[in-house]
């Protein structure tokens, strides 16, 4: 297993730690339970917004915390669920008294364990709404899922309704912003390379050199199929059909193209993949409007890619392109 | 070999027409010659900053074309420096008539055909300085380098120069901005695994499973030594050691501690690096005032670190703070 790490049970706490050194001017991380809130939090009157899901996937989650996005981010050990307590200490950390927003990738225990915290803050008097985002076209019910898994909308989602809390948008307003992108947001991923959890000490599973996997979880979990390696102009066509083919895009859309690296594939190969995906895109009559290229849910060093389609209209534009100033995505400020 | 391409002869043209489709708000592409250049150039009046160098190191150089750094930059083959005439053509496109500024990197072929480009725009009345940025101590001579090789400290030259042009500086003040981060830049690196340029097809060198190269360079050429794997501690000291005793630390010096990711490390490793090079800099008396952590010069698909530290004063604060509108590296606008 090579990796810049010490102990394997010693790897969140660390990054927590390299993460409050390197950001306190923007965030503040809390240890046991772990949460990161932004560094002005709680925001009186304005309606927090919170996601959180196991480590090995960043930026996200704690990445994403600060002005214009995420109020806290609860990080669970690599590919597990956080703790009720983590999200229940984070929703009481950043109640401003407008009410709290639970973003949830669908995978079982971070919905049980977010519905465990919701219901505790409810008994302390907080008004909590949960939205559970689930776009990844690939496979219906996986290795932790029932249903479709949560992977990239979530990232547009809580870029989306971060902006909306800042307008001081109701509770219900901005979990309807959520539950929009949820509707028209679709993913599907890939990988080349398996990724290694730290105290698991090996790769999640084999790939051998000249094979690949088409529509993997960001957790490795088995995608639809396993094929010879292609080139990127086929291997963006086997994921951009499905995408479009689902429902709800029609030539004449608006849409944001997000083009994700896994962790461990390189800018450049980034680029070449959103060109195809821009091309197929084009060719399909939508009208490729905002994107975003980069590896912003990543599962540990995995090679790979995923993409995300979201269908834009006006009010989402002004919520994306609005100031946000967070360690892993900043502009306006 | 696992990438996201298509034909390796085609992987940099490829890139350049994702980067074009992506980003013709903040830049244009030109092919034959292949460069980058604002998408308001030229500036009338500014000093105009460009850079370039092999392709396979991204989001350096292209990642930086825009408002607040580079006016152009000018890609060559996967580690292969670019012609003569791409550069005097992204000189040309880009002078405003103030003057061009050359950011060179250490590299053998980088610097002859920066000076020639340099002599070719002279000849054609254009004002050029060309500063040469050689930062890396791992190393003496190198497989493409006499003296040391030029790495992370191009990346915050290229922000504080472009900064100060911005600002309206003369040539030489700009000049003289990328003389002092010169001086005052200090990096080293390393590598866990090799990278495979694309027509080359295999690794560019071996390292077994449990070996790691301290001093790598950027395009895998040999470092200090090769050792057994060890913790990201010991390796944050083993880069840390040679830096800081290098000239110009000492304690109370204010400096930009750059903690960068190879190309195939995942940010929560780089957290992890970056926990332990703030501790080795504070216990050296050193106060870090501004960080950067990803990556940002990297080496195609290579797993590994390298650190660069930057000592600060007044204006190069307010330099790095200033507005910066580029694909890699955005604030303030």
């Amino acid at each position: 297993m090579k990796k810049l790490i010490n102990k394997p049970e010693d790897v969140v706490r660390e990054e927590l730690e390299g993460i409050a050194y390197a950001h306190s001017d923007l965030v503040k991380v809390h240890f046991d339970p772990n949460f990161i809130v932004r560094a002005d939090a709680p925001v009186q009157g304005k309606v927090a917004v919170i996601s959180g899901g196991g480590s090995g996937h960043e930026p996200m989650h704690g990445g994403f915390v600060g002005m214009g996005m995420l109020d806290a981010a609860c990080p669970g050990a690599v590919f597990t669920s956080p703790t009720p307590d983590q999200m229940l200490e984070a929703t009481k950390a950043v109640n401003g008294g407008a009410g709290v927003l639970h973003i949830v990738k669908n995978y079982t225990g971070d919905i049980m364990n977010f519905e465990m915290a919701a219901d505790l803050a409810r008994a302390e008097g907080i008004e909590v709404e949960a939205v559970v985002i689930d776009d990844d076209v690939a496979v219906k019910d996986s290795l932790y899922t029932a249903g479709r898994r949560g992977v990239g909308t979530t990232v547009l989602a809580e870029k989306l309704c971060g902006a909306a809390a800042e307008q001081r948008r109701s509770l219900k307003e901005v979990a309807d912003v959520c539950r929009k992108a949820k509707e028209l947001g679709r993913s599907m991923g890939m990988a080349l390379t398996s990724c290694t959890v730290p105290h698991v000490g090996k790769p999640t599973f084999d790939l051998p050199e000249d094979q690949m996997e088409i529509g993997i979880g960001i957790h490795g979990e088995p995608g639809r199929t396993r094929l010879p390696l292609k080139s990127a102009d086929e291997i963006v066509e086997m994921l951009m059909e499905p995408i479009v083919s689902d429902l709800p895009y029609k030539a004449g859309d608006e849409v944001l193209l997000f083009v994700n690296g896994m962790g461990g594939t390189p800018l450049i190969e980034l680029y070449i993949v959103y060109r195809k995906a821009y091309e197929i895109a084009t060719k399909h009559g939508l009208k490729v409007v905002r994107n975003l290229i980069g590896s912003y849910i990543t599962s540990l060093e995995m090679a790979g890619t995923s993409i995300t389609l979201l269908k834009m209209d006006d009010d989402f534009l002004k919520l994306w392109d609005a100031p946000v100033k967070t360690p892993g995505l900043r502009w306006g400020v």
